[in-house]
C-alpha cells in the first residue's frame, strides 16, 4: 500500500512511472521527426498507425489508477521539497485532465490527424482547399468535442488555448489583438509613407552548401550543443526534443533567398537552446518541461528578432558574411543590409512575414479559429473567408489556396489554440529583452563582439532551468516585475523601425 | 466470451492485437535505426532507456492472457483458411515460447546484455579479451539456462539455433561443416597454387559522392523501391524494416576501397528486397515475416555473390563504371576487374572475407559456440582457442584480440546460434540460384542486359510472398526439389573459381 511507503520511496516510484510514460511519448516524437525528415512516401500509412498505437499506450499509462492513487497520496505528504511538490501538483493536474479523454476519442483524434495531414499535403499540391475541407470539418468537430471534454469558462476556445498557454483566455487575447490593431495599423501606415529599403540583393543566388554550413555555424555560435542535437532538412522547419541531450532542429534552404534559411535557423535555434537547457534530472516530470508555448516562442523570437535581426548581431557577422558571399554582398554596406533584413511589407505567408506585420497573420488565424469553434465561421468556403481577412488587414490578394488558407500545417495537426502563442512569444520576448538589457548593461556590445554566452547564461538561469515550475505569467512577473504588457513590444518596434524608416 | 464469436470476428481481433504489438516493435526498430544513423552522442543513455521501456511493453502485450485464450480458441476452429491457420499456429508457438521465460530471467538477461555490450566495447578499445571474459562467462551461463527454459532434443545448442533457424540441429550443421572442411580446404589449397589476382586498383581513391550515387543506382536497378525505403550511412551496414512500405538500408563508404560500399550495398539490397516483398496485408502476423534468418541471408548472398560478383552483372555495369572512375579503371579490362573482385584470400575479419574462406570464419564460431554451451570449450583463454582455430583453418596469425575473438558484436548481445545462418544463407543461395537458372534459361543473359526484374519477380513469387508460411526446409524442397544440399555450393564454387584461377 502506498500509504505505508515513505515519501522518498513513493516519489521515486512516481518518477520512474513518469519516465516510462515520457519514454513512450519521446518514441512518438522520434517517429514524428522521422516522418518529417526521412520517411519514404509509401511508409506514411503504417507510420500513422504506429504513432496511433503508441499514443494510445501513452494515454493508457498516464490514465493508470495506480498512478492516480500515488499522486493523491503524494499530494497529502508535507515532506516534499518545492520542486517535488510542484511536480506532483502539475502531474495531478495533467493526469486529471488526461482522464477526461475517452480512449476512443484519443484514437479517433490520432487517426483523423494522420488522415488530415495527408489530405492537407494533397490539397497543397493541388492548390485546392476543397481537398482539405472534409477532413478539416472532421477535425473541427473533434475539437469542439474536446472543448466539452476539457470544460471551459466563457468562450469554448478557452479550453483549447489553455492546452498551450495555461490561464490565457479570449478576453485577454481580444484585448491584446485590439492593441495590435489600434497601435500597429497606424504604425504600418506611417512606415508606408517612407522609402522602402531595397532587399533585392537578398534574393540573388546564395549557394546551398554555403548556406547550410553558415546555418550550422550560427547555431553553434548561439550555443547549440551538436553533441546533444542535430540539424536536418525538412519542408517546414521545426524543433523537437526527445530529452535535453537529444534536441533536433530542421531547416530548409532556398538558394534564391538568403532570408529563408537564416531566420528559421536562428528561430529554431532559440527553441532548441530552451530544450537543451531544461533540467535533465527532471526528465519526464513537469519541471523538466517548457513553461508554456508562449514562453517557448519567446525564446525563438528573442533570438530571431531581438538578437538576430539586430544591428549588433550583424556588426559581428556581416564582414564574414560578405567574404562568404562576395558576389551578393560585397557592394552592400552593413546599414543597407540591416535595413533590408528588416523590411516591413505586408505579405501572403506568415512564416516569411516581418516581425511587425506578422501579428496580423496571427490575429487573422486567431479570429478564424475562435469563429470555427463557436460556429460563427464555417469551414465551408473558408478559403474565401481567409482571403477577405487578408484583403482587409494586410491589403494583399491571395492568388491560390496553397498560399492562402492551406499555408500552415497546424489545423491538419489539430493544433487549434496554438497560433496566438506566436504573438504572445514576440511580446514576451520584447518584454524579457528589455529586462535583460537593464541587467546586462553592455549586452549589445557583447553581441557585437560575438559573445552570446552571457545572454544564453541569463536565459538558462532565469528561464530554462525552471521548466514548468512557474506559469508564463509568474515567470514574466518574476523576470520583468509586471505581467505581459504589449507596450514593451510597441516601444521596441517604434525605437527600431522609427530609426530604420527615418532614413 | 471468445467462444461465442465467429471465426472471422475472432481472427480479426487477433490480427488487430498482433498489429499493435508489431507497431511497438517497429517503433523500437525506428529508434534503433536512428541510434545507428543520426543519434547525437549524448543522446545514447536516454535512447537505451526508451528502447528498454518499449521492449518491456511489447513483451507484456505479447504475454497477455487474453491473446493466449484467443489463440487457443482459434486453434480449435476449422473454418480458417490455410494462411490464417498457419498464422494462428505460429503465433501460438511464439506466444507459448515467450511465456516460458520467467520475468526474473528476462530482467537478468537484459542487465547482463547491457553490461556485456559495454565490456565488449571497452575490451575492443583495450584489445584485451580479459576485459570481456567475466561478462561472457555470465552470458554463457544465462544462455545455458535459456537452453533449459526452451527445452531441446539432442545437443542443448539446438535450442538456441532454433530461435534463428527453426528445425536446424547440430547434427545437420556438423554434417554441413564437415563438408565445408573436407571440400573447401583442398579447394583452397588448389587455389593457393595459382597466381593471385591483382586487386590493387580497387584500393585506389574512389570519390565519396560518386560511390554513394553509384550505390543508389545499383539499389534502384535491383528493384529497391525508394518510395518504400531509403539508404543512409552508418558505421556498420544493416537492413531494418518497419513494414514492407518502409525498409531502410545503410552502408558505409571508404574512399580507398571500392569493395567496402559496393558489396554491402548489394548485400543489404538483397535483404531489403525480401522485406519489401513480404505480403503487406500480413503486417504483424507470422506470414508477414521472413521465413528464417538463413533464408533472409540467402537473399542477401544471392544478390551479393551469385549476381553481384558474377561476370554477367559486370558485363552490364563495367563500361559505365569505367566512365565514372576513369582514373582508377580505364586501363583495367573487365576480366581483370572480375578476377579482382573475386580474390580468394584467407584473412582475419569475417565481414571482409571472400565468399569461400568466409565459411571457415563461420565454422570456427559455430564450433566455439557449441563447445561453450556443452562445456567442452572454456571461456577462459578463449582468445587463445580462437587464435589456434584461425591458425589451423585459415593459416592466419591473429595479432590482437580486437582483430580476433572480439571482432563480432554477437556474443556481447547474447546472440548464440546466429552465426551458422550466415553460411546456411550462402548454401541456400547457391541451391536456389541453380534452381532459378534451370527455370529462367537465359538468366545470365538477362542480367548482362541489366534485366534484374525477371529474377526479382521469381524471388517475389517463390520466396518473398510466402513470408513464414513455409519453414526454410519446406521452402527449399518446394523450390529446389530437395533439402539443403551443400554440394550445390561446391559446384558453384568449383565452376566459378576453377575458371578464375585457371588463368
Amino acid at each position: 500500500m502506498d500509504i505505508q511507503k515513505n515519501s522518498k520511496e513513493l516519489y521515486a516510484e512516481f518518477r520512474e512511472q513518469m519516465a516510462k510514460i515520457a519514454d513512450v511519448k519521446n518514441a512518438i516524437a522520434v517517429l514524428s521527426w522521422d516522418q518529417e525528415t526521412y520517411l519514404p512516401g509509401k511508409g506514411a500509412g503504417f507510420r500513422g498507425q504506429q504513432i496511433t498505437t503508441l499514443s494510445t499506450l501513452a494515454h493508457e499509462m498516464f490514465s493508470d489508477d495506480k498512478l492516480g492513487n500515488k499522486l493523491q497520496e503524494l499530494l497529502s505528504r508535507d515532506d516534499l521539497d518545492n520542486v517535488q511538490k510542484k511536480n506532483v501538483e502539475l502531474s495531478w493536474e495533467d493526469y486529471s485532465k488526461n482522464k477526461l479523454y475517452p480512449a476512443s476519442f484519443v484514437a479517433e483524434l490520432s487517426q483523423v490527424t494522420s488522415e488530415s495531414y495527408h489530405a492537407w499535403i494533397k490539397a497543397r499540391k493541388d492548390a485546392s482547399y476543397a481537398v482539405f475541407q472534409p477532413l478539416l470539418e472532421k477535425m473541427i468537430s473533434l475539437k469542439k468535442q474536446e472543448c466539452d471534454i476539457l470544460g471551459f469558462e466563457g468562450h469554448p476556445y478557452n479550453a483549447l488555448i489553455n492546452e498551450y498557454e495555461k490561464g490565457m483566455t479570449t478576453t485577454t487575447l481580444d484585448q491584446i489583438f485590439d492593441e495590435v490593431k489600434s497601435s500597429l495599423s497606424p504604425f504600418l501606415q506611417k512606415i508606408a509613407g517612407h522609402e522602402k529599403p531595397n532587399n533585392n540583393f537578398l534574393k540573388t543566388t546564395y549557394g546551398k552548401d554555403a548556406q547550410w554550413q553558415y546555418g550550422l555555424k550560427l547555431l553553434n555560435d548561439m550555443g547549440f550543443d551538436f553533441e546533444a542535437g542535430r540539424q536536418d532538412l525538412s519542408e517546414h522547419p521545426f524543433t523537437t526534443s526527445f530529452n535535453p541531450r537529444d534536441v533536433r532542429v530542421t531547416t530548409r534552404v532556398d538558394e534564391q533567398d538568403f532570408n529563408n534559411m537564416t531566420w528559421s535557423c536562428i528561430h529554431e535555434g532559440g527553441h532548441a537552446l530552451y530544450e537543451q537547457g531544461l533540467p535533465v534530472e527532471q526528465y519526464g516530470l513537469p519541471c523538466g518541461e517548457a513553461a508554456s508555448l508562449g514562453v517557448h516562442e519567446s525564446q525563438s523570437r528573442l533570438w530571431e528578432n531581438n538578437v538576430g535581426r539586430g544591428i549588433s548581431y550583424w556588426k559581428h557577422y556581416y564582414p564574414g558574411l560578405q567574404e562568404l558571399f562576395p558576389g551578393n554582398l560585397s557592394g552592400v554596406p552593413l546599414e543597407e543590409f540591416y535595413r533590408a533584413i528588416n523590411l516591413v511589407e505586408p505579405s501572403l505567408l506568415r512564416t516569411e512575414a516581418d516581425e511587425i506585420t506578422y501579428h496580423f497573420h496571427v490575429m487573422i488565424r486567431y479570429e478564424i479559429e475562435k469563429g470555427l469553434i463557436d460556429g460563427s465561421i464555417s469551414a465551408k468556403d473558408l478559403n474565401h473567408t481567409w482571403n477577405e481577412y487578408y484583403k482587409n488587414f494586410l491589403q494583399v490578394t491571395v492568388p491560390n489556396d496553397t498560399l492562402g488558407v492551406l499555408q500552415d500545417i497546424h489545423w491538419s495537426h489539430g493544433s487549434f489554440g496554438y497560433f496566438p502563442t506566436y504573438s504572445l512569444g514576440s511580446f514576451y520576448a520584447a518584454q524579457f529583452y528589455q529586462a535583460i538589457s537593464r541587467q546586462i548593461k553592455d549586452l549589445e556590445e557583447r553581441i557585437a563582439n560575438g559573445d552570446f554566452a552571457t545572454l544564453l547564461q541569463w536565459l538558462r538561469q532565469n528561464i530554462h532551468v525552471h521548466g514548468r515550475f512557474y506559469t508564463s505569467n509568474e515567470l514574466c512577473e518574476k523576470i520583468t516585475g509586471e505581467p505581459l504588457n504589449f507596450s514593451h513590444f510597441m516601444k521596441y518596434a517604434e525605437g527600431k523601425y522609427g530609426e530604420i524608416y527615418r532614413g
